[in-house]
């Protein structure tokens, strides 16, 4: 880890940049996959999981059959532990409805607001060494919340042509029935194409490695939305003063375990602070299991020494992080103060594995930066919202006259037509 | 007008499809400006508006002194009808305003969602023959206020080197103190970079030509974020009996004449009110300035017989229009079975228009299908939502070993770490 001892403002803007992924050289390899499936469907798709996952899959739809064995293999631990976290989850999230009054603009003119699911949509969960069924609950519940008539589950097929347990149990628990055993960038242009067995879908959400995360990118130059862009994983901790350095060190490396991409970060007041803080690290290190991952994001990691109070929060601001750990009894108190993060773990009991599974809030979160302009995901990423308005005979006769004035002004003279013929219409 | 009578669902596809704009050939173009702006700053953007608006301009910033003239030159009807849109539009988004309780997820876990403003935002605003003040008005209010602090409009200067004073004056009435004689892609590529006198943002909104959409798509790759995929505007009128046929077919021509590319529908019944319909568009046309404009949206445009009502419903969701008229008193009837619209307009006053101007709520929707993942612009398209949680001792002891078995499942072993670290120093 870099320390900084009380870097200049205008020096932070070097060390806030985070390191850019040249994606250009992958363009030919997504719009190849993009134009095969686009051509032959599920042929194509069947080709790239041999080539890129090692397997033949013939049908690549997970059977109920299929299921009911995966939930069987789940231990019975492991499906409590993920049934709570589940019910956290949801009463987070269903706490995010929201609906909206009939506003009178003015005098017989109503304008609304109307929530409605969108129709169809792909979540993508992760292969790889570990099952990220947690990505299944942060996904599938807002989506089954927001009621989405499709939701469809793409996950890579292991080198057995299976789904990992945990995550079909996971799927099948909220209520998601399209499972496919399909991943990378074929998962993508499946979702964003359609195929004769997969459906499409207006809006695909989801983690993945860069092809992914080009491929989402692509996806949306065809007209698909997508929840956020994606960047490599960040956690950024408010040391505060008499804080427990033994539990921020665990927060720090339960973030540099994710990938050799991660970023960590550790702003504590004082210099003693940062050498005690990072023997903490080195010492917690030792008995990871995960350690050669965690050790190379620790290369890109720091610890910030910023004495004054003021700096301290506008450097978090100015790094805009994935999660924000705030420690000590007050915390609270600074949370007016911060404008720009994903999300917040306030207090020392509060650490960011909480949120990672099972407090209630999403673990899918703005990286990169963008935590300056982009929400994490939440029940609206599965929602859209239509604007209502109806005019009474009298709402026209008072609003009218404006509307033809300013059409006229813009030079647009059938917008005022639409008003004039009508107000001719109406007797006063 | 194309009419099609009782098109088979198989055949719906092709007819909602809109045509593509291939904005490949423009990639070299946007990304040579985005270049020169990122070496050369403010003396790329002079050199470029002396290229493509044919002056020269010294100081890009407006000043106070430009805007006082501008605001007397606005005709006192112009600026009454702005003021009365302007209250009309300010009411609807306040009313989005939205604020969330604490959730106790479980015993000693508190969720909830934090709304702030995105600090630095972008207007564009574009120029051509109409001065488009009612767009300052759709997206300086709800940025205004949403409370971001940083709202910089750029337009385009005439051949004089000015902006028109509608658009001054609205600017001005609503709050925005930085508007920049700038336009295009160095707009774009100014807000998306920042230079010595142009302030970098984290999100740009505002509709646009095909340079401006596609450096919009651009500054998203390099992280700015943007309000909505634009493509030409539409309307969809569903006619239902009785309908009064002038007033559709000026609605119709309304949305025409915006642009040659735009594109409107009409749903009837019989094949009757599609003749009779066709007739008052071809008597009504006749008499608008802008007749060649809306002649060349015609030839894109379409009446489509569809005498089963769910087929009339399913065929409104499958196209998901940008505005969706309804007619007729039972209007509000049909409203629970739309499920993809931008903006929805009920009964037989009220056009369009009205929310183009001054009913209140927002004219910036999504085009090109968008409807079906995208809403329009509204408040929280300048705010983000930042999650927050907070365990207590209690709350962590109950919930912890749920978080220790599921990150164990997941192989993170860090993350169980951060929990079990805490638990032991938790005296019981």
């Amino acid at each position: 880890m870099k320390v900084y001892y009380n870097p200049k403002p205008s020096k932070w803007q070097e060390i806030i940049t985070r390191p850019q992924l040249d994606s250009s050289a992958l363009f030919s390899t997504v719009q190849n996959v993009f134009e095969a499936v686009r051509e032959s469907g599920d042929e194509a798709i069947k080709a790239f999981t041999k080539t890129y996952d090692g397997v033949l899959i013939h049908e690549s739809r997970v059977s109920k059959e299929e299921i009911e064995v995966a939930k069987n293999s789940v231990s019975q631990d492991l499906r409590e532990a993920i049934d709570i976290a589940a019910a956290n989850i949801r009463t987070f999230h269903q706490a995010q409805r929201s609906s909206f009054d009939k506003i009178e603009t003015s005098e017989g003119v109503l304008c609304w607001q109307i929530d409605r699911p969108i129709e169809k949509v792909g979540i993508y969960v992760p292969g790889g060494s570990a099952p990220l069924f947690s990505t299944v609950l942060m996904l599938g519940i807002p989506a089954i919340i927001a009621g989405c008539q499709d939701v469809v589950l793409c996950s890579p097929p292991n080198s057995e042509g299976k789904i990992h347990p945990a995550i079909l149990y996971t799927a099948d628990l909220i209520g998601i029935q399209k499972i496919f055993k399909i991943g990378g960038i074929q998962a993508i242009a499946a979702l964003s194409l359609g195929t004769a067995s997969i459906p499409q879908v207006y809006k695909i959400a989801g983690p993945g490695n860069q092809y992914v995360t080009f491929a989402k990118e692509y996806a949306m130059r065809l007209g698909i939305a997508i929840d956020l862009p994606a960047g490599p994983s960040e956690l950024l901790v408010m040391v505060n003063k008499e804080a427990n350095l033994e539990f921020v060190a665990a927060d720090l490396l339960s973030q540099a375990e994710h990938g050799a991409d991660s970023q960590v970060i550790a702003i504590v007041e004082t210099e003693a602070e940062s050498v005690n803080l990072k023997k903490q690290v080195e010492l917690q290190l030792k008995s990871l299991p995960r350690r050669k991952i965690a050790e190379e994001a620790l290369e890109n990691s720091m610890i910030i020494i910023l004495s004054d109070r003021q700096e301290r929060i506008n450097f978090i601001n100015a790094y805009a992080p994935e999660h924000l750990i705030i420690t000590g009894e007050a915390a609270e108190d600074l949370l007016p103060e911060i404008k720009n993060a994903g999300s917040v773990f306030l207090g020392d009991y509060s650490p960011e594995s909480a949120g990672d599974y099972a407090s209630g809030t999403n673990h899918t979160l703005p990286t990169n930066g963008a935590a300056r302009a982009y929400s994490g995901v939440n029940l609206s990423t599965f929602l859209k919202k239509i604007t209502v308005q109806k005019l009474s005979e009298k709402g026209l006769i008072r609003l009218g006259p404006s509307i033809e004035i300013m059409a006229e002004a813009e030079e647009l003279f059938a917008h005022k037509n639409a008003v004039s013929l009508r107000l001719k219409t109406i007797e006063r």
